[in-house]
């Protein structure tokens, strides 16, 4: 993952319409996608940024662990995703390097793209997902 | 800013070099600049990320707000910045619609660039910083 570009930055949010409000009304984004990602238990609009997303990501389950990660702020910005060209390679080489990762085969994210999320004890603490795009 | 691309991301961290080996030996991101940013009280070092910038952030001081935003993570997503053509017009145009600044007038940033901070206040929590390239 030479240099690998910014796939997306996401958010998680206490109130949705407000925070779309804020980035589309006020800051000028507009709307690429919404829809519900069972799989991570959110509720994810992806909003344009040049070439890359900002996802606004609404915790279905407020007793989850990415309800947790918000705490009491409005908004908290949750992960980083990079975009790779072959996922399952680049998994392969960060594992071989020692690096510990969440998922260990790529999984369904958002917008139909493959990602998986290596694991913040490797990463110094910030959430970071590996993502290629359909 | 209609749809205002990611200029970069900021991430503050307590062990800089640690980190840095990270992001390039490890996850293949190249260093594109290191300076210290007197104005922001922190050593930058820039890496590229497609046409994005990780930006990781070592507060010079270790009681600064910055330093004491890390809190006890070894690395920590600060904030993000968005890429604008005409700064000044963005703020004028972002008061008028009652978002706070912290930086009514443009200052220098990392890189040669000129850039603002929107006040959090005003965007739920999370730092967003204007950013417009040299």
């Amino acid at each position: 993952m030479i240099d690998a570009p910014l796939d997306h930055i996401a958010i998680v949010v206490a109130d949705l319409e407000a925070t779309l409000a804020l980035y589309t009304d006020v800051l000028g984004f507009s709307e690429v996608y919404r829809e519900t990602v069972a799989d991570q238990g959110v509720e994810a609009v992806g909003l344009r940024s040049g070439d890359a997303i900002i996802e606004l990501l609404r915790p279905l389950d407020p007793t989850s662990p990415i309800a947790a990660f918000r705490g009491t702020a409005a908004t908290k910005l949750h992960h980083t995703a990079y975009r790779v060209d072959d996922i399952r390679a680049e998994l392969a080489r960060l594992r071989a390097a020692g690096v510990r990762l969440i998922d260990e085969t790529p999984r369904n994210g958002a917008h139909g793209n493959t990602i998986a999320f290596l694991h913040p004890k490797s990463t110094g603490g910030v959430l970071i997902e590996l993502c290629q795009r359909v």
